[in-house]
């Protein structure tokens, strides 16, 4: 007989071990698979309360339709080699629950796929989205009499999740936005004589400004990369923005920009969106980066070169910092352990102890004070003229960059986990098409 | 008296040391100032025949303006710093000396400068162009009376030298490209399921089609990414191009494209060129990623992702590969080498002993048979469907790739060389516009 880890007393000697279910969700990090490790590793440690991880096959939608990956058939060194692995090694899914007035249905067959696979505990790693999803589910499973233990695990690049001093995921883009912008700058000042003057770094943050901040961790005086940061909290003004890169390029041969893709207009206008219209009067594709390159051209004439990151900015493992390796490990090891203690509907998070030296923690906090809510770079972190960082934001960036977190590399290419992946049996026998 | 190194005999009991100068040229890599490295510190082994290296400021600009750095003043620690240091530390320059016939006032003046300063050694380190500026100086400069020792060092990303197996700068450069390949090929497969599902990376490389084959490292079978491989060697046909993105999407659940820039039509016209407009009728800007990307969404509808990683994969220093940093000092120091033995108008070039394991040499050869000569991909490395590399292909480049050669970190930032690059000072007081 089973017994739900809820409904256990300390004198209960009924008792078994039930499965957990572990699901990524949303865009992937160069550390996700580092929290699963963490998690499954944790859960391994424990295998009287834990029998075995279940991971979502593409997220969420795994448990949905009873997709679901038998990670207990994974030996000890692939688990552990998740440390140093891109990607989501479940695959991740773009997939929101509805609201569960809209699709109740969809929320029921993840209670019914629970209980036929004996599944107490979920693990939800994801960003905002994903802490509402875990948060309701921990709702509805205990109406539904059948209580799972629920906890939000924190991943996102952008950094906005709230409570949590900073995000899992976060750390290592900045380190790669931050790498890349001093190495980029370097090559473009010993060029400027006679070829590119401007240059041009676009990352990610549609949102938040968090990554784009880091970009200004590259250097520190004013004659310093990155000489301008357009961040999507500060509306963009043309005229104020192009007499900036005149001055630079006047005063110290050459101009830096990292630009966020989500820079926009005081219109809330996004700057790539430009409404212009390809051969065929389709509306041209591209990102922020070739906008502000022609109006430098245009109004400047000066020669620029643009690089678009996209998901190199996210994936490069090669790069990681080792305090975000480290603290994505931390958030899933501690998940598990939360669980066990009993605690459910809450989030790891982390907590910073002090500035210098960089010390943390990690504490729990209610779901309910984290899902769907985003947290803005803020002003106090943007220097008065919009185009660069405090004091205060490099204080908070720098420990998260700090230390590098090699993976092993096996003909000059980085070594992965191959797992196998193997499917759970299906239990239920019925489709759920999502 | 000072007695220049071409007359000395052996007997010769009058002498005293000369100058070097040594001049970056071109695009830089994350290896250039390895080379630097090798140049200076072998020549201050031998201070006895080579007195004092100056360096261009800004390339062949630096002679031709009598603006040259003095780099005996520099510490020993900073020369080696160097070695993990990406851009051109003195300054590079896209600056092509024109043909003799043109401007042999611009010849004249070099020897000018050259023998105002006592230099009897000239180490250029570029690309095709710097060798064959490299030779005519060489040539010049006897018949001028003042034989300057000519040597060329190779640099480039491109890899398009011939005579030398390959070029220092390149294999960093391709392990950028493989590894960051290999790493967003990882996120996009995780996610493909409810996300992107055709990704595409732009590289350098507008004639040859090198540093586009390197992203082939990443994958080996038929399933691995990247699937396809864009080669300005190969004539673009887009409906074969739109067949094998489906066929990838259908069969494997995602498609990445490694575009070369130079990717053309087979009537040479540029895929990157497509007479778009703007809103203000200006040619819409834009690199050969957001086309591609294009035709994907218009005739399959896939949702897809590009990046471009223009400057920061030849400034990546961060990924340099060992063999490259490794060659990139061999190449400095060979050349210091081979003057000291009285060789002129030569370049070292690298020669490859053996692939498994890999093993390779120095050796000289004559500028003549380099300058303005270009390598292209051969025909043999690229598949018969000219989408994907060969294993004579990866026989090639994979050791190139070899081995991680990481800078030293503070603070979670690559340290670099910080120069004082202290000018000689001028002795003609001539002013040279250039």
């Amino acid at each position: 007989m089973l017994v739900h880890p809820q409904y256990l007393s300390g004198e209960s000697t009924i008792m078994s071990a039930m499965n957990a279910f572990y699901a990524q969700s949303g865009g992937v990090t160069a550390v996700i698979n580092a929290t699963a490790c963490g998690v499954i590793e944790t859960a391994r440690k424990h295998s009287n309360k834990i029998a075995n991880v279940y991971a979502g096959r593409n997220g969420i939608i795994g448990a949905l339709t009873e997709d679901m990956i038998d990670t207990n058939k994974e030996s000890a060194a692939t688990i552990a080699a998740l440390m140093h692995t891109p990607g989501g090694a479940f695959g991740s899914a773009r997939y929101k629950l509805k609201g569960i007035d809209e699709n109740r249905v969809e929320y029921e067959r993840l209670i019914e796929v629970f209980k036929a696979h004996d599944i107490g505990y979920f693990f939800y790693n994801g960003g905002n989205d994903s802490m509402d999803t875990a948060h309701k589910v921990s709702q509805i499973s205990k109406s539904m009499g059948f209580p799972v233990t629920c906890l939000g695990v924190p991943k996102t690049v952008d950094n906005d999740l709230p409570v949590t001093d900073n995000c899992p995921g976060f750390g290592s883009v900045a380190k790669y936005v931050a790498v890349s912008t001093q190495e980029a700058a370097m090559d473009v000042l010993s060029m400027a004589k006679t070829s590119t003057k401007v240059f041009i770094l676009e990352v990610m943050g549609r949102h938040a400004g968090w990554i784009a901040a880091a970009g200004g961790l590259a250097g520190k005086n004013p004659e310093d990369a990155p000489h301008i940061i357009l961040f999507p909290e500060i509306p963009f003004r043309k005229r104020d923005f192009l007499k900036r890169v005149r001055e630079c390029v006047v005063k110290y041969d050459y101009c830096v920009i990292v630009v966020s893709e989500g820079a926009a207009f005081a219109s809330g206008k996004f700057l790539a969106d430009q409404g212009t219209r390809d051969a065929f009067g389709h509306a041209q594709l591209g990102g922020v980066a070739p906008v502000v390159a022609q109006m430098v051209r245009d109004n400047l004439g000066f020669k620029y070169h643009y690089a678009i990151a996209d998901y190199l900015q996210r994936s490069a493992r090669h790069i990681a910092s080792d305090v975000d390796v480290k603290q994505a490990y931390a958030v899933g090891k501690a998940a598990v352990q939360f669980a066990l203690q009993g605690k459910t509907a809450v989030m790891p998070v982390i907590k910073r102890v002090s500035d210098k030296p960089y010390r943390w923690k990690i504490e729990s906090a209610a779901l309910g004070r984290i899902a769907n809510k985003e947290k803005m770079l803020p002003r106090r972190y943007i220097t008065k003229d919009g185009f660069g960082i405090t004091e205060a934001a490099r204080r908070y960036l720098q420990p998260l960059i700090k230390g590098e977190n090699y993976p092993p590399y096996f003909n000059g290419l980085p070594k992965v986990a191959k797992l196998r992946n193997r499917s759970v049996k299906p239990k239920l026998g019925t489709k759920f098409v999502v």
